[in-house]
């Protein structure tokens, strides 16, 4: 496991090269495969809230990499002036996205660096060090989700996945799609179904693009067909990923989530969320306590950048939605799959953390 | 109600005028307001195909009106050389959707009025009283729903609706848009949730559109996020249109339908159908039986006419979903709300067809 870092043939979302954060543009997959690099701290917060990279445990990532950016910008300020600017560009960083917890506890981790310090080119090496240990860490995360994952999915199985919760949402490897990749490296998956989860088409973009460079045989529809393709059959299990979950279990994922846990249950299929121990925030409770982020009305209005809906219309466009506990079957993480009561298990799952 | 064709202040999809169909092409909006007028009987079915026109009783009226313009085409002919090529035409203008029955149900009617005819001209005004009547009696069936739908509709509501079951998919006024147009007017209703309708956003595009121009407050959401507006209670009931109503109750209707059937089940939503007698198909017993139309890739693939997804990747894309009877409240039809047992209270209904 601790090769993956450096074995994983997957597409990477980001990368630290050469004192630069080097960014795959996610928004203009899969017609272009374009890097940005990024030398400053708030190019981060710009490609975070713009969705050049997005994902919660990549934004969890990212957001290390932009502290490590603000404290090689300012390391020539005194000592004072240094950790009040980078506490100012922290903060900022770990707003850019409200609802993926990943972002503000990674930001928080590589801050944590800083009590072993005594000058600025000494922080900015532990915070280094640090963002490092939190994508290493989640790569091999990802690697143990899969395993965890594929043993509930069962032979022949066709997966049904939302959005994007794959290599390019992580650090790599992927948590659904690290399900998927595990089950379809142990000859176990038949195929994938990807929902192409409007506004903004991760599944169509994203997904697919992912699953068929892995040579995993994938069918694409829209969100609405999912109920359909349920009630058909063709469905042995749906696995997403999760952008908060709730120290009770409630999930808050990409907006679409919810929906599918619903049909899943009147269809009697099982409903899994895989995510790592990271996204399991125990100081929020309950998912009525997670802010859902609602997203400029041109998402939804203007579908590829194409006008398709009078001005005169109001838009209500959240970016996710909360699934309460009831309906999760299990929740992989990279310390085994939890079930219900999430309130215990998860408190089980946090304590077992490495 | 006997004015409503010539009363009534929508847009209309398609007239008849100077010998010719004028037909709003329902493609371009809501960006372009664009008539066509056809002269020949292939154009109606590439507007059909190509879905310039659409929804099923607008299909009926466009359909019955294609055998009008045939019937004027072959005029010169010899007899049975007319009546033979007519068939063919009206065979062909029948199949050019599969799903919605009103479709060869018009043109079955259109041509039944060659019974009384003994010359071609003669069978022309014949075909055209019987077109311009299935036109007039489709306006008059949909202020008819409307009045029978409004009565279920509770003071203050806020009505989600999908795809566009309005004027434009029919001869004027609509069917689901007709039960929330009448709902306005006697100031029962809050305002409408429009789910945009992937993949060719009939509800972004013309329900929004329509809805807008008739000032009543529209709210458009992507489909995947009416479940979540469900369970904030932002709903009090869902109306929507059908393709083809089984003789159990069973409806077809566009894809989506049953993922929100089933939805506002498991959130105590009323769920009703508004159509015409004319949908409600009597032969055939079961939704197992409908014919559901499978579309083009690109459609999903390319939305807005944009690639958003890698060309190895597989699509499934089918037009309408079947929604069984269990999940639906009641069918609006002009004859009144029929609830289940639907293969009592359909029968019932059909008798009472005037």
């Amino acid at each position: 496991m601790t090769s993956g870092a450096t074995t994983t043939q997957e597409v990477r979302a980001l990368e630290w090269t050469n004192n630069r954060l080097r960014l795959l543009d996610q928004t203009l997959l899969p017609t272009r495969v374009e890097y940005h690099e990024l030398e400053r701290w708030p190019q981060v917060v710009t490609a975070i809230t713009s969705m050049q990279v997005r994902g919660a445990p990549a934004l969890g990532v990212a957001g290390a990499y932009a502290v490590v950016l603000a404290a090689q910008e300012l390391q020539l300020l005194p000592l004072p002036e240094f950790r009040e600017k980078l506490t100012h560009a922290a903060t900022t960083i770990s707003a850019a996205r409200p609802t993926a917890v990943n972002l503000g506890w990674a930001v928080s981790c590589t801050m944590g660096a800083w009590d072993a310090a005594t000058d600025t080119s000494q922080a900015i090496a532990l915070f280094l060090a640090e963002a490092q240990k939190i994508e290493r860490e989640d790569i091999e995360a990802n690697h143990a989700i899969g395993e965890h994952g594929s043993a509930l999915i069962p032979a022949g199985a066709t997966v049904m996945t939302h959005c994007n919760a794959g290599a390019l949402a992580t650090a790599g490897y992927g948590t659904a799609l690290g399900v998927i990749r595990t089950a379809w490296a142990q000859g176990k998956l038949k195929g994938v179904i990807a929902t192409e989860t409007r506004p903004l088409l991760q599944g169509a973009r994203l997904t697919t693009w992912e699953l068929t460079q892995a040579g995993i045989p994938t069918t694409l529809i829209v969100d609405s067909a999912a109920a359909s393709v349920m009630r058909n059959g063709k469905v042995s299990a749906i696995v997403v990923g999760a952008d908060r979950i709730a120290a009770n279990g409630d999930v808050a994922n990409k907006i679409g989530t919810y929906s599918l846990a619903v049909l899943a249950k009147a269809h009697n299929i099982p409903f899994y969320v895989a995510a790592p121990m990271s996204t399991v925030d125990l100081d929020t409770q309950t998912g009525d306590q997670i802010v859902v982020e609602e997203r400029a009305a041109a998402e939804v209005s203007s579908p590829q950048g194409v006008k398709a809906a009078p001005d005169e219309v109001g838009i209500f466009n959240p970016a996710f939605d909360v699934t309460p506990a009831e309906y999760v079957s299990a929740i992989i993480t990279e310390n085994g799959a939890f079930t219900a009561p999430y309130s215990d298990s998860l408190q089980v799952g946090a304590k077992s953390r490495g």
